[in-house]
């Protein structure tokens, strides 16, 4: 089998890293790629790495040079994917890595991006797990045969692992969660931005958007509800650029729910991600590194149970443009087009 | 005045800060340097930075080198000051920047380093807010005069300094409060590990010390006991390293007092902190970054009322070198020396 | 096929990396890992990105836990492997990462590194020109069917193949050469040492081996020579260690030769690397970066031909644990087995 | 004596290390500071670690507000300072640390840079050695009592500082010399451009202006000419960008001179720089790190005779900002004022 591929948003951070695991996919094919400013210049210009690939040219990202692939993946600033997947034909697969198509609820929206919303797709967290009246599934059932996928917000995703097999099994609140995240800054894009400089963000962390105001929030609240939250989930949430090129590492908190021990907690993670070939538990006081994960479509979480704090303490490691972003894309996809779920991703990080 | 001053300990990264604040300093006149292994080599050799000191020899570290000075500062390993400074003699002021001497309760000492508890000195955080029958006051006052300091450990310095506001305003609960923070491995100190290797904690994020096992917790719990905290404070305590060579950014989260809007809680750390030459806390929405600290005896602090999480967050930014230890020790030594507090010591940072 | 692997080593960088490529390999299958104070502990503990390989235990590394492999990769330290290697039995091929059997010359070991020599294996750049009576070939043709082979040190092939061009085709002088490299300390290995500390590392540049010292200088004049160079090839060679924990970027400059012009000086490098999978010259006036090599088997290189300082300028950028190390090594297994030398070694890098 | 002062460009990365060294200088007080779309801002908003002045404004740049202070300094883009310093009314000293007032010969401006050539100022590399017919001197005795002084290029002092020494004493050659500098991207500016984001500069190193189209090429002819260099001096030059807000390794060789032995070139440095305050060459065998010179007006340096490649070797470490930038600057103006010339000028680095 060969699935046509086009890539929107191609000379980007995710179009380049959806770029590069397509490329080693043994049954995508990547046809097009597109760009805004860099339509009609080589791909390898702004994608130098990418040396399978450096015979492509950059195309504008149009409905007509987009439709008649199988699959299409959109890499594009958040509120430009809406109004285009509305404009496609004939695609068997759209998969959206911007926001456009993440939030069930128009007043989240609202809140936190403005402008339209449009229609809440597949959500490409295939480990996550969620409840409703048939009891714990994960969401990969619900991505089976699926035509459009949101794949995830790389902060949100990170959160929303970390914490649901607590909820669902309900060893832990999912009221007054805290999550810290250190980032780096890939996942701001590629556009030129003086705080965004090297030389402002090397040797150095630096917070953004404290206070509640990121826009993974809703995001988060959404995959809480969905895995069983009995109450509307509620979360500080502050993210810290360091200096490394790709990473999240988000500490997570949760209190303990009245009665619960140790045990309990744990094992409710372990049997969450018993099996699962790209998120894992690791052992007792074993913690991850955002290293180990560089590059691969793998998340690694370690769990601490603090009884004095009160607190189970997750510590989750992915790469913000792999598994946080392009591997969840193409992952899911996978699923949608009944693939074996794995074919063609990493689960090796490129370390040290 | 010239003040005699031995610094025990120089060859590592606590006693090379010491000397580089020390040799700008208009007061002090270090005459004595001692090491370990490195006893006998010149100090240039351990510490190239310092070419104002590179006459300087190394000593041994023995009392008998230390005595005689008017004031000596330890930087040493934890459980190396405390039987050296019963045998000091004819000492004005021993400033330790080891443990030995922060924590009061010996049960806290046995629980957290084991081995003999010495006595606690007078805690080095002058602007730390005490509670006591009288009112609030500030640490400094307890420093005047003081002829044995303890200087804190550098993220609990932080914590403390992050919290205590809003703990003696009664604006927030000392239950539960939960601190994320981005260290740079220079914490950790010069010997030489595997896991602090630059291969190994370049481009990625690391935590350690998971699930409320920091040695740094007591003495945040000791701090916050002293601000007011009319319950025993508890903490969710993880800090995680990132690669750079300096610098704390501490993310401390607390849950709101009830009742309490967001108007009163800034004005708690407003009134806290209003006048103080090295802590200061930025305008409502600006948070600060490591960067802006590097090399300077500053500690920067931004405030937010996150109400739909229900908690205060405070990041705040300092260098764990600078503030967080060798700053600290000669803030508190210029307090109980008499001299005027910010004698010789930065409050601009080295950015970008 | 499935070829058994033993990698000896396997807790230190070098080995870390085989295993990471060796386990996207599709024909080779690691049996056996072996490691020195790691032995009996599981992979996992010392590779913690390798999640592929978990299940591994390390044993030790004697001859009779690798005899019975039909390939045995040595990432030992230098002088290891050389003795080692005597006692192997029924091993159908060896590759030796250290630098025991680089050196023909015994004089060269003698003066560089020291001990015992031994013979030299086939040396695995297999893109290097060589230039012998029969006219200009490619190493590669020296591979085939081998049963020994050396894999290069990073810093000499990155410089060989930087160099060789142009020696080859006489357009540059092999006398007075000068390279000076920007390294990443994982070419150092995973040793603890205090000069090789994050905190000594990060946000700065250090040199070392200045002057001539570097054990890779006879490695390259030896590639030179046999790439045609007229006279024995003089290099100022010196690295610098900088902030990223893998790459090499090699500047490298050499005369021109009486009467050439740049565009003959272009041809010699187009045509050494036209049709090359895994070296690559860049267009003029482009230069690579590092990055752009991460985890590949790639080498980018740029030309420029300095008119006014009379030199060409040659920037190559590899990945010193990948096409440096590990990626040269299984590239010339895969030639030495008959395997398409392609097999299994990725070409895109992983960026940003 | 306080003499009042004007930053002109003070938002920017030149802009704030002036201020940030003018701040802790007893003898200058920083009274205006301008910016360009930053005017009208305080400073705290684009120099937040500049807490000592906070208190200041941004205002316009233009002559009307520059005239009436005793000293402006210039901290514009390339281009801006040359008319506007003819506009300058009352202003006992004026200093520029752009680019504009540099080079001599028009010729090299019309190469290198275009537009109008302005008149070359005093040379601010007060430790420069100076040939003419009186012999060697240095350049400070041509900055005494100067009105009018043009900072250097971070890179090119770095560089002819390097190489000085040697051409003066006749014992390296001026022909064909090579140089190759690891450099954090502050001294590209503070602009916004995608090239110099951190997720394109961190874990990489990047080559620019390969192939001698530097800008710094020309002023780094015209110093070692004045140093004496009998012939027009060639050199290769080309800069990497490495992963730290600030620094310059320069690593430049030289030809040996017929005849010249090590302890002769070795002289020649001593001899240079022996009593220098500002720039040390290292005892023999060690080398400097760029950390050790962080936030310092101080050039570090180390050589080695590699006899074998025939080449002196001369590794250079200063801080791009500070040495190569606003210290020199200060320092220079020190010097034309007649105060001190170490006055308020650091020299021992922020390290680790």
């Amino acid at each position: 089998m060969t699935i046509s591929v086009a890539v929107a948003g191609a000379s980007g951070y995710a179009g380049g890293e959806l770029l590069r695991l397509l490329a080693a996919h043994p049954e995508f094919e990547v046809r097009t790629v597109t760009g805004h400013s860099s339509a009609g210049r080589p791909l390898a210009e702004s994608q130098p790495h990418l040396r399978s690939l450096a015979h492509l040219t950059l195309r504008e990202t149009t409905p007509e040079v987009l439709d008649g692939h199988e699959a299409v993946f959109f890499a594009l600033p958040h509120g430009a994917s809406g109004a285009l997947s509305e404009q496609l034909g004939d695609v068997r697969l759209a998969v959206d890595c911007g926001a456009d198509h993440r939030l069930t609820d128009p007043a989240d929206w609202a809140a936190f991006y403005g402008g339209e919303h449009h229609e809440a797709w597949s959500y490409g967290v295939p480990e996550l797990i969620v409840a409703d009246e048939g009891g714990l599934s994960r969401q990969r059932e619900r991505l089976v045969g699926a035509t459009r996928i949101a794949a995830p917000g790389c902060n949100a995703s990170t959160v929303a692992l970390s914490l649901a097999p607590g909820i669902a099994a309900g060893v832990i609140e999912a009221r007054d969660l805290v999550s810290v995240l250190a980032v780096g800054p890939s996942g701001a894009g590629k556009a030129a931005k003086t705080h965004l400089l090297g030389a402002e963000l090397m040797g150095t962390a630096n917070p953004y958007a404290v206070g509640g105001t990121h826009r993974h929030i809703p995001e988060i609240q959404q995959a809480l509800r969905g895995a069983g939250a009995r109450e509307t989930p509620t979360i500080s949430f502050t993210p810290v650029l360091v200096p490394m090129s790709r990473g999240i590492l988000a500490t997570s908190t949760a209190r303990l729910a009245p009665g619960v021990g140790a045990a309990e907690v744990r094992a409710a993670w372990e049997d969450a991600y018993a099996g699962e070939p790209f998120v894992q538990l690791l052992p007792e006081g074993v913690f991850p590194r955002t290293a180990d994960t560089l590059g691969a479509n793998t998340c690694l979480m370690g769990l601490a149970v603090d009884e004095a704090a009160g607190r189970a303490v997750v510590v989750a490691a992915l790469d913000n443009l792999a598994k946080g972003t392009a591997g969840a894309a193409i992952q899911s996809a996978n699923i949608a087009l009944g693939l074996p779920e794995t074919t063609g991703l990493p689960v090796d990080g490129v370390a040290p």
